[in-house]
């Protein structure tokens, strides 16, 4: 990729590769072709990157973020328009060049607003707004949340009132607490927004329901009448992105612009109820599936980030004498970042089934069969939550791997952080979303017992449960597997028998939930454990693959599997499934693997072919030449604009100058 | 504390407590006297930052919290003089009020620059320094991390060559690498700085020595001939601090300014070697238990902001058609922060133990006594690393408990997560610290084996091993003790006998240590959660307390030490120490303690007593009324200054007009 020379102790660890990286990137990227259309889009962007001079956010205040994002946003689309590129992923790897783990303004005019349209709008609707909306005369958001008010849609407090004398509804922001707050693009580009409120009508509360309501002129982009919106001001990240707050104030839309392919207000105020409320789940799965994909590629960007520099960085010896030894060479330091390998690689695999099931699953239900949807949902809810966890605790230890460099915005690694970890909230709270996967399972565990049939990807809750693990030195992917079957399904009847117990006693069926919510999460968890752990074991094993490569893998999925063992190994020996011998087994195997891997973690991470501005980061460069771009960003800091700041003369020079004069005073007398 | 109306839901859960705050507020601060003059401190410091207006670094951009941090230090530095504080709690408790939660640009001159001079200049440099140092007319830091070297001192670059035609040194920073990098202070603040360098004199090299190196005019402040000098750009937090990046380019300094206390050179350049180097070490330790006691300090930050929080914040329903409740009625709420109430105060003790052992120890070590150094030294470092650790997750549970408004600037969480997590990587990174500690405990259990007598705080290690748990269903604090030990000593020996299993294959010592370091990690956290449940315990246990408080301290020790077991279940299930059924014990007390802790979780938190300015965080206001503070933080967005962002006419408009014009081209074709 780089033409400079490579630092020599990356080039030497990149050489010791048991398997060609190429092979491994089309086995992640579907093959040759299309990996050399990512390259050829990745290197176009980074040829007009450069020729652009976009800004480095890690360079830039919150304000300027903003205002370079527009910059980038608007550019991207330009291009993506007069390079006619249509398919998703090509948009995507053309514009993650661009905009690296940043969001940007106009996103939730696309992903919300636009989809909203589509999926809630009447043939009218989408006939009026979606041409609009697609060359950006109208911009968008979808404003749901409240100040204060997320989860609980019921909860929500921004009314809508149907006046039929003039066929309007009202909309508004009756308290303090009803403001919409926190959506993006809000706080100062979108002029639009879908907005979800409280449907009143002839005297009647119909619940939520959403609005068309437009907020700024769509010339000269003022604020209309009754409207009072702005930016929510700094976060931890997303400095790019205009988060917003909006409060109407009895604000007048036409009755045309609630979303009426479902539920209808007629002219006379008649509210109309939709045949079926369950279609929307659909669209939420899949932004789950795709989050969980999200949270790989973060994870893997951080993980490239600090193996590659871990490779360069030379600290310490351990045979004393010999001089410093690459940090790659500690055995806490392998821990600390295969384990991260093992687990982009894992949640990539997993995100990827996950999709999969989604396009089956979404064919079924547009015929109308609804079946396999609750599982789906199941499956999606608490695999989002366990991806973004995972991520979060794992960008992390990339970071702290990287020692103190990895705190500078130069490493790339808190943006990547800041920016990525709002996945643990977005898109359904992590624990609601696994307290909704353990009400599915808790469901079809009690139908097990009744002996029902379960659906093929939770039958192991039928059989898993007693025995012991035949576990051998060998290790087997099976016994693996096995083995996390079991401690899920022992999760779970643990978490069912506590709620069965507290049901017993006469409790009240929500308390009895409520009571025994953080042993259901931990059931949740170990299900979604379960179902990653196989999902990578059967990929691996039967993807046609050549033997070098394969047998690396094979050691990534071991070192997943068992290091998930060890970390969980109160659950895998209760009731004596595991023997302590053979968790001594797992814990040896775990270190042989990292010695293993070791030769091999630079390709590993090479193989996801991560640009080098898609990394931003001076510690992940291809080349390893870190010294010099860290100094270069030292040098470019804005409070090194001048050789003396202007805080000296304000604040400094005059303190000293008085604590000189009190010193020349006091000798004086 | 404050006069506005108390959220209704706050105050109702405060008047809930079963015991009384105040009696624990003067347990954690030594009593109703000091309690009073901490107040006393806080408010005159609360009434001055109102005076002073200072800005919320929140808002700020980082290089405007720079300068607003120069003008705090200033400002505090003075009003200290004026006010004659001199105890260092006073010092600090004032001070933490003007700049919670923020490093401030002259905290390394106090800290580290005086300090040294103070420990390693003769009388003679003591004498012309100090009083200099102490009016700022001399600012310095500490400059001993370069660009590509860290915790190893031998493999600093920088060299100080003595010439003695002149009797100079000549410093010189020979590489890129060698530049130096992160000191706190270097980059706009310092004039001087102590700069740690290989001492060459005679050719030969005599290692690591502290030399005063002037490196900006004392006037002017502008940087001398041969200095590069700057700050290194934005990082994760720490934006109030410049950090710099030194360069010497071959500049000469007087012989006088190497720090002779130890070692020295002579005018001809005869090298004469210290005494006794072990000194150094105490002031090392001490600083790692004060970042103990920081640590917890954070963490209760974090914790009550996210406590409070879920007092006033209602959200979802536990029986359907009830209303929303306080999220902090939800088990797996109650999970998330009452496990890190009981993590703050257990590090709160530990913390003191720990300074206060120092304290001992130091007074020994003073008369020649270094006979408890080793222990001291030992536990203070994996302390150091454990507590780090466990702030620095329970910091983002508390953030994640906070949902998606923790995310906000204004919630405080992601400051106090930035500005603190440092403590994972600097005086020491953590990994390297626990094996330190490691390395202590092996030669103890070594000496152990050998029957040799150990020092009290490790002589479990002998006595732990093998056996059953007496554990009951009352769950004795002792047996949880011995529970502790006993998996403290386990974990010891299966990494003793890992180390043991390679030198017996005739591994190299180096290697053999490396390749059972992960397991030599495991045990020496293993090792320090002993000593912290044990410290936590005995310290509650011994207080003469008013029965009210002495039982909700006793749940709180044992929520901590049962979540510990949980969290760690593998460890202490191995080799049937405890069985199935002890496990299912420890978690239904778990899940019991939750329960009972609800009522008085305010109360724990407030007895924390910090000032709304402590916390500076709109969702931990004493008051509750977070939404309001939420609205009126989004309304000073820099943002909104205009209505319109000047980014809309330069790049949204004239983006939306092209494609109108566009659309319009083509439908006139």
């Amino acid at each position: 990729m780089a033409t400079a020379a490579v630092n020599p102790d990356l080039a030497r660890v990149r050489a010791q590769a048991t398997f060609d990286p190429l092979q491994l990137t089309y086995f992640l990227y579907d093959g040759p072709e299309k990996t050399k259309r990512k390259r050829f889009l990745q290197n176009m962007a980074t040829k007009e990157h450069k020729e652009q001079n976009f800004r480095r956010f890690a360079e830039l205040s919150r304000e300027e973020q903003y205002e370079e994002a527009l910059r980038k946003t608007t550019y991207t689309h330009r291009r993506i328009a007069e390079l006619g590129l249509k398919d998703q992923t090509d948009i995507f790897i053309f514009r993650e060049v661009i905009s690296p783990s940043e969001p940007n303004p106009f996103g939730l005019h696309e992903v919300m607003f636009v989809t909203t349209i589509e999926k809630q709008g009447t043939k009218e609707q989408r006939e009026k707004w979606l041409p609009l909306a697609k060359r950006f005369g109208v911009i968008g958001t979808y404003a749901q949340t409240e100040l204060g008010h997320g989860t609980f849609l019921r909860g929500l407090e921004t009314t809508a009132t149907y006046d039929p004398k003039t066929k309007e509804f009202v909309v508004n922001s009756p308290t303090v607490s009803a403001a919409k707050y926190w959506p993006g693009g809000l706080g100062k580009t979108a002029n639009c927004c879908v907005v979800m409120a409280k449907l009143i009508t002839n005297g009647q509360n119909y619940g939520m329901q959403s609005f068309l309501v437009q907020i700024r002129d769509f010339e000269t982009h003022q604020p209309l009448p009754g409207v009072s919106v702005g930016d929510i001001g700094q976060k931890f990240g997303y400095g790019a992105m205009d988060n917003g707050f909006l409060i109407l104030n009895n604000v007048r839309i036409p009755r045309e612009n609630m979303l009426m392919r479902y539920a209808q207000v007629l002219e006379d105020g008649t509210f109309v109820s939709p045949k079926n409320d369950r279609l929307v789940y659909g669209s939420m799965t899949l932004i789950r599936s795709q989050i969980v994909g999200g949270c790989a590629r973060s994870l893997a960007k951080a993980v490239t980030i600090a193996t590659r520099y871990s490779a360069v960085r030379r600290q310490s010896e351990i045979n004393t004498g010999q001089g410093e030894v690459q940090v790659l060479d500690f055995q806490t330091q392998q821990h600390r970042l295969f384990t991260q390998i093992a687990s982009s690689y894992a949640l990539t695999i997993a995100g990827r089934v996950s999709t999969t099931s989604y396009i089956k699953v979404n064919a079924q239900i547009e015929s109308g069969n609804l079946d396999d949807m609750p599982i789906l949902h199941a499956l999606s809810a608490a695999l989002k939550a366990f991806s973004s966890w995972e991520m979060m605790s794992g960008i992390e230890q990339c970071r702290l791997a990287c020692g103190g460099h990895g705190y500078s915005l130069a490493s790339g690694l808190p943006k990547i952080y800041v920016n990525e970890v709002p996945a643990c909230t977005y898109e359904g709270e992590n624990v609601v979303l696994c307290l909704q996967t353990a009400r599915f399972l808790v469901k079809c565990y009690n139908a097990a017992e009744k002996g029902q049939q379960l659906p093929s990807m939770v039958s192991f809750l039928r059989t898993a449960k007693g025995g012991k693990s035949r576990l051998t030195e060998k290790l087997e992917l099976d016994q693996i597997i096995a083995a996390y079957e079991h401690r899920a399904a022992r999760q779970l009847e643990e978490a069912n028998t506590r709620l069965q117990n507290y049901l017993n006693k006469g409790t009240k069926p929500a308390d009895a939930w409520n009571s025994s919510s953080q042993s259901l999460v931990e059931a949740a968890v170990a299900f979604t454990h379960a179902f990653v752990v196989k999902a990578f074991i059967e990929k691996v094993t039967t993807s046609r693959l050549e033997p070098s490569l394969s047998a690396v893998l094979i050691q990534l999925c071991q070192l997943y599997a068992l290091h998930g063992i060890s970390s969980n190994a109160g659950q895998f020996l209760r009731g004596g499934y595991l023997s302590d011998e053979q968790l001594t087994l797992v814990e040896n195997k775990t270190y042989e693997l990292l010695a293993a891997l070791r030769p091999n973690s630079v390709a590993l991470v090479d193989a996801f072919d991560f640009p080098d501005l898609v990394l931003d980061s001076d510690l992940g460069r291809y080349d390893g030449n870190v010294y010099e771009a860290l100094m270069e960003y030292a040098r470019r800091s804005k409070l090194n604009q001048t050789e003396v700041h202007e805080g000296f003369y304000k604040y400094q020079k005059p303190f000293v100058e008085s604590l000189k004069a009190q010193v020349a005073a006091q000798s004086r007398l």
